[in-house]
């Protein structure tokens, strides 16, 4: 179902593709921290300039997901990958996420870093806590009640990591 | 003997004078993540514009430690605060951790913050791990190499949480 589906890097100029998709997914207030009225630049400055990296999964030149690929630390904790990962609401339950989550992976390692961490999964979000494990990642994090979700109120994040 | 420590809130124009303390502490690269070849401009801009907030702790007019607070995420996760604090080599041992620690969680509650969070405590620098334990933070994750410590190599960061 997924087979025509084509994963590439977008630049900084080409994030206002991704933006529609990006804006309904924190507009829903219940998987991404984000202010859910934040605007097209101050989202284009975390997910699509340096040292972030965007990419988009397009099928018949549609953006049905896109994903944020960055070092999640500078310095010396700079070979740990952290990425991001949006899918549009009409286009789940088709695999995406996942495609996208296997594409960055290999990404992170071509891009030499060695493990890859995600800092805030919503606990609640259980769909996407278990293809993160599917994918290898491990909890290695529990935060309580550290994001206000919008219809469930404080809940607890995740962190998960895995080696590369 | 820390009787006469002032504890003051420095604007984003004063940063300069913590910046030797901040220039030392990250060179030796064995607590921070931060490049130990990081310029002040970056420094400041993390530590002393908003939405971070630099205090100093001053003696006789010397600055031997500093911190910063902030919200740890944006929008639905920004009643969580962060925080991090430095002190300067020759003023170790002399309790200015633990009280910038207790200056912050009462500047974090006077702002509004419900809860702190460490996103990245080196697991070798034991004293500020206990430190922090006996100031209300527990463990709540722990994520295997994810900091390359200057001397020790690959080296795990704890996640640490208190509410307020």
């Amino acid at each position: 179902m997924t087979a025509d589906l084509v994963l590439r890097e977008i630049g900084v100029d080409e994030f206002e593709r991704a933006w529609p998709l990006f804006k309904s997914v924190i507009a829903a207030g219940d998987t991404y921290s984000y202010p859910p009225d934040l605007d097209m630049a101050a989202a284009r400055a975390m997910w699509a300039a340096p040292p972030s990296r965007c990419f988009v999964a397009e099928r018949d030149g549609d953006v049905l997901g896109c994903y944020m690929l960055r070092p999640n630390q500078p310095g010396l904790g700079d070979h740990v990958a952290n990425a991001g990962y949006m899918v549009a609401a009409a286009a789940r339950g088709q695999g995406i996420a996942g495609r996208m989550c296997e594409h960055s992976l290999q990404q992170a390692r071509a891009a030499g870093f060695s493990a890859m961490q995600f800092n805030f999964v919503v606990a609640s979000n259980t769909v996407a806590v278990r293809l993160w494990q599917r994918h290898g990642f491990h909890i290695v994090g529990q935060v309580p009640g550290a994001f206000r979700h919008a219809s469930l109120g404080p809940t607890d994040i995740y962190v998960m990591h895995r080696h590369l």
